[in-house]
């Protein structure tokens, strides 16, 4: 027979779980378990484990045999262990019933309280209680709240008893009903349950127990919680513990209370008791916001006792779990109870700062530091923030709080639709793009928006996505953002806003904001960028004490995509240990340079074209020096061209026209040139190496503005590491060809010069036949650099522009667990990379490996990069910590 | 010291080489050695053998050093064993020096004849031809050889000079020169040398051959020989031997004789002594045409014992080399020397007769005559035919002769221009393209085309290329062609022909006709398809009698792609044993399926697309219920829906009109679905199984369909086989949940009619992931079927519709050896396939393999399928007797 229960209470030798058990009891039960392995005062109960949720959903809501049995032989455990009788009229025991799943659904699911109650133990809980008032109240309670959950009758159905009852009491409050009053509640409610299920109200308190079980089990696939693990992207669980446990009451009197502490500040991360308890109160109440809560520091005039012990708890559970808690704690009659215990959940500052301190403390050792850094979030830390003084000062408050689906603080003017946006930014305004949602034509207005509000949209919506992507900071699912495109204003919860008024969110926390706020920047990013002192910042100081930790354990490189000086230098600022990427083709893009580019592309023969590439080959190579001085010494991998020649010309007529006035020729010219390089499939196309196979003085200028760069950067005192990179080699004979044109040109240089400097020639490993025949391709390269963007379009047949129009659903149908172009498909591209490296090491066997696709800096990926043996992972500045934190928690 | 040259003569004992050493002596050099060696009577000579010419152009066209040494060591030996002195007054040795590679290229390198000639030796000459006349003419004659091909004077000057010297004395032809006259044209001619070249003509022998060697050694690279590799795709050789051979003269008067013959029927392969002969003529003499040369069989007449000694060689050598032999022979002074011996070229028709009867003589056995036969060629027997009748009856002959591009004869009306003859053949006629070259903007032009005749342009041309690929008989590279395309007429040779005229080309001989000439279709189709009796025609009966052999041998399964009854009987009638890969969207152009299926790509939900599908479903039906018709019990995998749909919407405003007028639509919708369905890479886009993961109900639609044909055929009699090939799978869960689908539909419709019928599942390997991860694709799949076409397009990251920029290039710098589209690239493509098998096999050992892109019939690719254990092949349906013959090739 399945062990489905799990005992928990009588100290160690009474309890089943333990906080290692989380998968299978849930973060809430394992943690009760092991708190009364640690002597903790926690009323008893029991766990009924995760699975029992999968097998009850797929058994058609059935108990799966032997579950009945154990319940039973448990309740009798708890029972026995609180001296107490279920049912019971002298001294009844009360139970709730709670779920809890391995990570945290805040809210989503159904609880029941005061469970056990009927008119025999309802007599039981007046003598124990000593207040008939406090039991009645107990019980209107109940069958409210199991009504609703158990047997589906509306809230709204008894709020009409209570306010009729009210009305003919002449009383205005709840707490003014007396017992009688309540006793006509209660009869009133039994009623409303009777008329509306048809069904009597289970006076059974089994029949209770189990109904109760079956209303948490089934709230797991509830609307409201399959929506929230989408939104919030939790995948891979089987479904919800369910936890029945003794029931303590914060609402005794006043010697009663209840309240939630935290052993750190888990908004700034600082090693203060930190919470709030509420006297004569239940749970609910401390969060309801009706009454407002006490700091928990004044619990010690309250009730030093409890307080005294609530430290002590405090100290033994963070000692215990060796990480700050999140406790809620209930005091019945001047005994405490702790009631939950959890890591607490904290911001990034947070993070930051117990991460290290910790270490410091010797709390725990700098690998753990380490680990538990939530790599994903991370980016956080270098997102601009909105002011708190500036909130504080002006006394402002938030309209409205939805998802924090990407970073940073933003303010300015609001815009509804891409295009307006697109308009007000040209015009020089700060611009706030606000969307019932966003869809791929919005790109435009997103890429000018400071920041983007949307009604709609989880975590993984266009919006959130994009919007990461960008690093524009990001509120979606705003559900009570109500907007009227037509009338060009929105309303949020009574405040009308209309297009160019201002707002102001905070992506960090998903708070919308009526007004401006002003914008600071990073603190982290002031200092690195020499603007503030280190020692004026807390966290800029505990950010390069951690990233020190982070760099001492890491043997993963990080380099850097970057295609401009201020760009490297940036890199350079966040640790990058070179340039993984150059992509040459973005510097043809500026100024004078795409008309020489065009003219080079429009050129009718081969000498035509060099005379344009001899005007672009000086500007090259002022690129590159740049480049190579703010690199100061570290090595630079550069790519040669590599985009279809069609993305430099104009697409229309107009543009034709100009183009061809520009360089006066026949704009029919133009047009046919486009016409000529239009491809069906420009992806599998004429660019990469194709084009200096056939044009072969491409390949040559840029070579010779590289090695020519270099050369000069030398001369001026820095070291130039050049690593010439060739794209898109998919046979090794093209790699052959074209290394020894570079080769000659090389030399050529070299004589012409007088001296010499070091460089490499390689390749991307971006075609599945480069990858599949990297023995041979070995033997050419020096170097392997996975352009895993590419590798990934060709091995899974994904084409990245157009597969919006399925790939959402392959993720949803779990097809593909995450989106192969954000996270590696370890499995398959993946498994292409492991071949290619063992090829490539069996041919040369110090040939250096790197990534340099856009999952060069996404956690898992560069995880996947250490384990494989990758010499080092490239990706865009402002992910080069990630990726050496990534780095770093790949070793442990 | 490396052996650079090799005796032939003096029997077995003195010769070097043999007949296997084609690579390394050249064919010509290979064949004359061996012939030494069986004691047939050559004159002695010595080879350089082939990889002398790559040496001495890579040196700078310097030799090898020894290689003067061993020239002269060997020249030493000829001249003891012909008893005869190189340069002497008595008796001197004349030499010839010609070119030989492994391969024939005919006439296209250079020859020097009568070498050795001066006036020392002339003397020597004359002594012993006894005829001054003689001697003085070949010494002009080696005057003007040598100093044209060794010392580059135009033949012009020469020319001149003779003509002047024909004028004072008063003659009209050569051959009315007497010695005295000759004697003033030598000195005339040794004055042109002079004047020309500021040099004596040399007179020292020595040097006579050292420059002779050169000239023809330099002629492997001149244009014409490089222009011809390259049109007859000929590559892979180092360079041509150089043959130089004692002279032996069939001039010398009425008892010396030369001529050609073939120990069988080159055109129709009967066994026959065919060939022709001239008395006191040279070998030009004899392909020259200003005499008409004598059947051989008359030889018997002029030469009794020369006749009957040259019979018995034929008899002789055929036995040795156990093929059809092309023969050079000279008489001279009444005895036979033979000069040449090699396989004989033959029309696909002569190899058919030649192997079936030599292996019923018992010459060869089967595998040899299967070996032999040329797979490339194969498809040439079923190509309509000139109708040779037609041809004598009217007395036509061609206008010009050029590439035989792609095989058979064609007839129509000539149009200059694709739009043209798009337009004339709307309107019924015949018609034949003739342009100057095609390009891909000709593709619509081509299709409609009986024939195409292209003015420039190789064997691997763009038009011969096409026309190979559609079967569409094809002459290119007819340089003679003048092609006006202004005034829409050409001139070829002095023949007019305008727009409209009628035109015949033969594109197994490159022959043109400037007249209409009847078409006949192939006797073996003929016979297939039961108009002509088998015993009624000799080809179709050897045809059988050889298939037979093939399919005796060969072990790889023979399946046709083919998409209707029509096509599915004809690939029957050619051997297929299944359909390998069935296209259901094709069934969906036809009449008003298009319609329906437009339906179904606008429906705006789920029970809209349905409707739509449910009108499709008895179409579908009804096509697979023929298929399995005429395959008789044979198995076919159907392929689901695999294009992108926008493949089903009109492009254009006017076509959007329509489509919208016929469903009753808003034309906006339609064209906003183009727009929404356009892709940047619809290679990579929405299509294939990634249809059916979306919109799951196309997919049970055709599943339906595909069973229930199955099962009304069984009905009726006939086994059918239905195997469901779901396309584009790059994921494992792809298939899992498609299928799953799919079997759905199946249990639902074999409980609906209450019978079942046998099938199978299996996926299309054409994404790289799914050949990595095949062990996990086979868990899935019954069948992997390579679809090499998409497969090759991932894997080297080409765009089939694309590569035509860069591809050319690729093939001309030998990166590619072959076209991938052509011909499997085996070492990268092919990897991977080989990789998919073995993983799959881990999987399923049983997994039945099959090939179903185009590469399915082309012999190279068969040959491969055949190693790396595949069961089948599948190919279009004229393709399958040549996929046959080649899987028997691959087992030999």
């Amino acid at each position: 027979m399945d062990k489905y229960v799990y005992f928990f209470g009588n100290g160690t030798e009474g309890t089943e779980g333990d906080a290692s058990m989380k998968e299978t009891l849930g973060g809430k039960g394992a943690n009760l378990a092991e708190m009364c392995r640690l002597g903790i005062p926690v009323p008893a109960g029991f766990t009924l484990k995760c699975e029992v949720c999968d097998l009850y959903t797929k058994n058609n809501n059935n108990w799966p045999e032997g579950l009945k049995e154990q319940v039973e032989a448990n309740l009798k455990k708890l029972e026995e262990s609180m001296g107490m009788t279920f049912g019971c009229s002298e001294n009844p025991l009360l139970l709730s019933v709670r779920s809890g799943a391995a990570q945290s659904l805040p809210g989503m699911m159904d609880t029941v309280l005061n469970l056990g109650l009927n008119e025999k133990s309802l007599q039981g809980l007046i003598k124990r209680s000593g207040s008939t008032r406090f039991a009645y109240d107990s019980y209107r309670r109940f069958i409210q709240m199991f009504a609703n959950v158990a047997m589906e009758v509306d809230h709204d159905k008894f709020e009409h008893v209570l306010e009729a009852v009210k009305e003919i009491k002449g009383v205005k409050v709840d707490s003014d009903l007396d017992a009688d009053a309540l006793q006509e509640v209660i009869t009133g409610y039994l009623e409303v349950v009777k008329s509306t299920t048809g069904q009597e109200f289970p006076s059974d308190p089994m029949d209770q127990l189990t109904m109760s079980i079956n209303a948490v089990l089934r709230s797991w696939n509830n609307d409201r919680c399959v929506r929230y693990r989408e939104m919030n992207d939790i995948r891979g669980l089987v479904g919800t513990a369910v936890n029945v446990q003794a029931m303590v009451f914060g609402n005794l009197g006043e010697t009663s209370g209840t309240g939630v502490c935290f052993t750190r500040n888990p908004s700034d991360g600082e090693n203060l008791f930190y919470g709030e308890y509420l006297m004569n109160a239940q749970g609910e109440d401390v969060v309801a916001g009706i009454r407002t809560p006490n700091p928990i520091s004044t619990l010690a005039e309250t009730d030093k006792k409890a307080y005294d012990e609530l430290v002590a708890i405090r100290t033994n559970l963070e000692l215990h779990y060796k990480d700050m808690q999140d406790i809620e704690f209930t005091i019945q009659d001047g005994k405490l109870y702790i009631l939950q215990t959890r890591n607490a959940k904290r911001t990034i500052f947070a993070w930051l700062r117990t991460c290290v301190e910790m270490v410091d403390e010797g709390l725990i050792d700098e690998n753990t530091a380490i680990t538990r850094m939530p790599a994903g979030e991370f980016n956080k830390l270098f997102a601009p923030v909105l002011d708190g003084g500036d909130i504080q000062s002006k006394g402002i408050k938030a309209v409205t709080e939805a998802l924090n689906a990407s970073p940073g603080g933003a303010s300015g003017q609001v815009f509804f639709s891409a295009d307006d946006a697109e308009e007000a930014a040209a015009q020089g305004k700060k611009v706030m793009l606000v969307r019932i949602e966003t869809s791929p034509e919005d790109i435009g207005g997103m890429a000018v928006a400071q920041g983007i509000l949307t009604a709609r949209g989880g975590m993984t919506s266009h919006a959130a996505v994009v919007a990461r992507g960008m690093g524009c900071p990001c509120v979606s699912g705003a559900a009570d953002v109500k907007i009227d495109y037509n009338a060009k204003k929105m309303n949020i919860n009574g405040v009308e806003i209309a297009e160019g008024d201002f707002i102001s969110i905070d992506g960090f926390t998903g708070e919308v904001f009526g007004e401006a706020i002003q914008v600071k920047p990073s603190e982290i990013v002031q200092v690195l960028n020499g603007e503030l002192k280190e020692a004026d910042s807390l966290l800029a100081t505990n950010y390069n004490k951690f990233m020190a930790m982070v760099d001492r354990k890491r043997t993963l490189l990080v380099r850097t995509n970057a295609d401009t000086p201020k760009d490297t230098e940036m890199a350079v600022k966040f640790g990058a240990e070179g340039i993984g990427l150059c992509r040459t083709e973005h510097m043809f893009f500026e100024g004078n340079r795409i008309i020489s580019m065009r003219e080079m592309i429009l050129a009718e023969n081969t000498a035509d074209r060099e005379t344009a590439l001899a005007k672009l080959l000086p500007m090259q190579r002022e690129d590159f020096e740049g480049i190579f001085k703010a690199l100061n010494g570290l090595p630079a991998t550069v790519r040669l061209l590599d985009p279809p020649l069609h993305e430099f010309l104009p697409h229309g007529d107009a543009g034709a026209n100009e183009v061809a006035d520009t360089l006066g020729i026949d704009p029919e010219v133009v047009k046919q040139k486009v016409r000529a390089l239009h491809e069906e499939n420009p992806m599998l196309g004429f660019r990469g190496c194709r084009l200096s196979v056939c044009y072969p003085e491409i390949l040559e200028m840029q070579v010779r503005a590289i090695i020519e760069a270099a050369i000069n950067v030398e001369a001026a005192g820095t070291k130039a590491q050049p690593e010439i990179m060739i794209p898109l080699i998919g046979h090794k004979e093209e790699l052959a060809i074209l290394k020894a044109k570079a080769l000659e040109v090389i030399e050529k240089v070299f004589s012409e010069k007088g001296t010499k400097v070091d460089y490499k020639i390689g390749t991307m490993i971006e075609v599945p036949r480069a990858a599949i025949t990297a023995d041979d391709v070995a033997e050419e390269a020096e170097f392997f650099s996975f352009g895993t963007n590419d590798l990934t379009q060709m091995t899974c047949g994904f084409s990245r522009d157009d597969s919006g129009s399925f790939l959402p659903t392959y993720v949803k149908s779990s097809i593909y667990e995450y989106d192969p172009f954000a996270v590696l498909d370890q499995d398959g591209v993946g498994k292409l990379m492991e071949t290619a490296i063992s090829l490539g090491r069996k041919t040369r066997p110090d040939i250096k490996l790197g990534i340099c696709g856009e999952h060069g800096g996404e956690p898992k990926t560069v995880a996947f990069c250490h384990k494989i043996g990758l010499n080092y992972v490239s990706c865009s500045p402002y992910r080069v910590p990630v990726a050496r934190l990534a780095a770093a928690q790949a070793t442990i």
